[in-house]
């Protein structure tokens, strides 16, 4: 047998645990030949391909990042590289070309969707699911995640003793531009006073209210906020994503923005950090690795038993699969009435307005 | 309302966590005073209580082991203080003396077993699952397992390196008595080669063979042990529990054993490393302070919709709760078939025998 | 004996474990007893003291921050809160009342400073010296420089690993206004490609170049840049300090213009990330422990042997004192052919231009 | 210029980084070829090398252990594969078929005794100090130190919190045969309560008694113990190194003989840690990272000079050099009176009897 991997998108701890043990477990269980293909999608179009094998993963366990590389916006359907021409079928003939067996692909819902066209083109695939922000559906986690949060706990920590020993509002803007999973855990996780979610509505004169009524007894506010809040407040609304916004003064992120608006409001002095790609870079924590090893393992049972067309899931504890058609272009935000907000709110932390 | 919390059995990280959350939540939600009980059930003998508010809880959901302290052999029933007499009845003169509406009690099977005795006597109980071992029944994870295996993992991460330079076996010996949940994951997280758990027989003569097979290729073999392994070979068993034996030579624990009895097999130096407690101290991982905390507030809940004598749990990502007599003198191993098993064994590395 | 400690200027991972080892000295080899003066000098004024003894500085050593809190701003020589009126005599007053025989000031050049004044009033003083930013003359080395270097070690550890995935421009902007300390240990200890200090000219230019030669191999680059740099480049210049900029494209950080300036001249995708005040949060380094613990026993000692108006030092390996009145005003920034400069240069990292 | 480069004795955090400084600077500086000899001076005689140039050191600066592997025993001189007999010869031969002009050989005292015998033959050797205990003569820290303590302290912060919440006795022990660098400033940053070195003599019974003088206050004691210890006390006495003793009880390690003297002397439950090799393996802190990057680009430099037969040094914060005959055979051990012990004992801390 003769399998294929890539990751696609973006890149998140355990990527590389992955690849270690779908690479293992094949080999070990099924004595197949395996092939990494290079930064995505793109490496079938550019035919850049490595070979793998028990040494060649070894140690990429604890490994950050993706030993194969990744693109973020190669769709063979659409080539960038052609003018947005469909390249699949030259992708298809590489694939044949190599011998591949199967094709395992690692990715968010992006690579799901490309992955899930090239199954009804007669090429059989596993999904493996990637995803940071951990907003796919269909899985209750995703390696990654649990390595972000413990990113924004740490900062928070670090943040907590700085604002406590000054008496001063300390902003930490997290990653989720459409889901707040990270900023609601981290936030959680890092005893924050303030949790701030694209989900909820977020009026800045409250948040400064909040903040004013701290003044007196705790001296200080610790306010976590995801990168895709849209504030509004008394003569201010941001509406547009940040990063879309044409406002120069938005280049900063959601973060600064927020320390001037509370700046012109509070009292306390005001100090914000953008954690930025840190959450998604280092090595994996040993949840995620154990996760990313237990996925890796079992995509290769799923190439083993040919059931193909279906993405690895966790749910409660249970490793699973579903059809990866039923994941591509769907995404799941915190829903209001979570549970995790529920906890949040009844130990007093102030969530959107 | 006045509610008392008590920490029983050993101690783990996460324990203030809970005390946070549940006192946050029952002065926020129920305007309830809520009073600390220290040293586990003692406190109600020795009547050594504190108050609890939200200024006594700051700062707590990082902090490692329990504010209130902690006994582990403590029962009210068979009072060690009192040559084994039931004092059950002082304890609960004392707890009227303090006008408690209700109890939390953070504990194992030994502390929700004590609980629910109390119960019995009309004491309105809530039970939290604590567990390093992570071996309670009818909760899928307990907060500080995270942590404990996050010690594992890093310093099977640190011996891999010294392991691999020097061509060397090293030995990492960890907790789990009875149940080696701690080994498999911290083994797996830490890319262990070989993972012994007491749920498995162990042969010394089929480890240093494996060791051997590795040795012209890799050069190195990191072995994960749980303390309560039962070691065997040819001309060697320990058949009673290591802490237990009267051979002095045991009182380093197996790890040290297994180090002996290797050296004599093997061509490669042998070394050994004894986590001990430092596995259940530290500050909690940002999974189990999001997990205590969830627990915390859970428990409150419990108190305040009057649901007694039931101990929360987790099943799946869900937050639920159990009768606390259905939990008390169970523990939970690792099944032989369990798939954290399968993949650890699907991926090259040696379980057992 | 009686002896008053304070804590002025921003805080620092190690001002908690001088407090300890000052108290802990006092107490055991003087029976002094210690008192803390809240809030720097300012507490001098608002008579916000609290008693120290062993129990109280109990779990300092390890803990961020300082729990006697301090202020940023607070010159009793020119009192804020009096209009800029001189309230020395005020809090001279409030010291003979504590009946205070000495005080230990831990701060910066601005706490030594005010210091130094209270010295000529006939206050018998003793200063700690205190820096993140490890710019103050006479002392090689100040406690929280360690914890701030390993902060920004951590985070560039994180962005290689993305920068490589993705083949991309990373850029982390640490403190740093006048002195680049930071950035060039945290640069080289986290294998920085390019490090930016305030005092070398910076052409955009020559960055973008660089850049440009690592993309067909290497093909990512990261970058390290103290916030106090004074970016230039074709139709570009930044001649003024960025906090102090009106212009609000500046908000984000000299970070955020970098990273607008190379999108601009660079196919490769550019992202950027804002410390902050994360690197004087959290934990001190067991490197800062030990040299807090030296500090503070070694002023504690100061204090016994009468040796007043003096600054405790570290030169090599040795720790001694200086006149407090030699190091008010007065900084430390990189010197140009510093050993650290021609050690980054000589293994091939870009330094200014 | 054709250099090569050996690594020899026990491993250490921070070997790589020297490997990847000394290779970039000569690459860059002097356009030289470098290879590396792999497992210490055994691969002078085992003819294994491989090149090293910039691709091949990327990535090496945090990655613990060393990745050219070293050898404990190997003298080339009396090789062990020889029944002892002196190849030095051979391995001239190949040093000078391989063309080398110069060797870096990076070890602690006996690499550099045979280092120095080297160079009375003829090699142009320069040497970088290596050793983990930090008891090399002619330099005041080396690489590898700073890490080990950090573990030490790490561990020591974790037991804290579990030896505060049951009122026990919590044993560390640490590395150390005969210098007791790391204990002493491992256990000054963990806050170790009592300390014990091999350089000074330890009575069990006068550590007893101290541990009783914390139960009523305190409740629990922190003890950090080398490995190297002789303990003493009434009936019992330990003469010969623990490691060389015939007696299995001492297989353990003498931290377990410590709990088992101190559990028959104490009402508390005494528990203990055996740290090993964690101490020496892993991520180099960022303070080893960039002292073995200015050591590796120092000895660059030598080698680019012609200063030959001579060791880097770190003295005070200044790189230089000593001849390597002042170095080979001699150790520094804790002197009685050394500042560090002076301010332990200020602080309270017990050391030694």
């Amino acid at each position: 047998m003769h399998v294929g991997i890539l990751t696609g998108g973006g890149d998140c701890p355990g990527l590389n645990a992955v690849i270690r043990a779908v690479t293992l477990a094949l080999v070990n269980e099924a004595q197949a030949s395996v092939t990494g293909i290079e930064r995505g999608f793109l490496g079938l179009l550019t035919r850049q391909v490595r070979p793998l094998d028990a040494r060649a993963v070894e140690g990429l366990l604890a490994q950050g990042g993706t030993v194969l590389g990744t693109h973020n916006r190669c769709d063979p359907f659409h080539f960038f590289g052609a003018a947005g021409a469909d390249c699949s079928g030259q992708a298809m003939a590489y694939v044949r070309e190599l011998g591949l067996d199967a094709l395992v692909a690692i990715g968010g819902d992006g690579t799901m969707s490309i992955a899930d066209r090239f199954s009804v083109l007669g090429l059989p695939v596993v999904g493996v699911p990637k995803t940071i922000d951990n907003d796919l559906c269909h899985t209750d986690r995703t390696f990654g995640f649990d390595s972000a949060v413990a990113v924004v706990a740490d900062a928070l920590d670090r943040l907590e003793t700085t604002a406590r020993s000054h008496g001063r509002v300390m902003i930490a803007e997290t990653m989720g531009r459409y889901a707040g999973w990270i900023a609601l855990e981290g936030g959680i996780a890092g005893g924050a006073d303030v949790i701030l979610l694209p989900e909820l509505p977020v009026d800045v004169d409250a948040v400064a209210a909040f903040c004013r009524t701290r003044e007196p007894h705790e001296g200080y506010t610790l306010i976590c906020i995801a990168e895709g809040v849209k504030l509004q407040g008394a003569g201010f609304t941001v509406r547009e994503h940040i990063a879309d916004s044409p406002d120069p003064l938005r280049l900063g992120g959601v973060g600064a923005v927020l320390q001037q608006q509370l700046s012109q409001r509070l009292a306390s002095e005001v100090r914000h950090t953008l954690l930025g790609h840190v959450q998604r870079g280092g090595s994996p924590t040993p949840y995620d690795r154990v996760l990313a090893t237990r996925f890796g393992y079992h995509a290769a049972q799923l190439v083993r038993r040919g059931e193909f067309g279906r993405m690895v899931t966790l749910q409660g504890d249970t490793i699973g699969s579903v059809a990866m058609s039923e994941v591509a272009g769907k995404n799941r935000i915190v829903p209001v009435d979570h549970p995790l907000v529920a906890t949040a709110r009844g130990i007093g932390v102030m969530l959107g307005s």
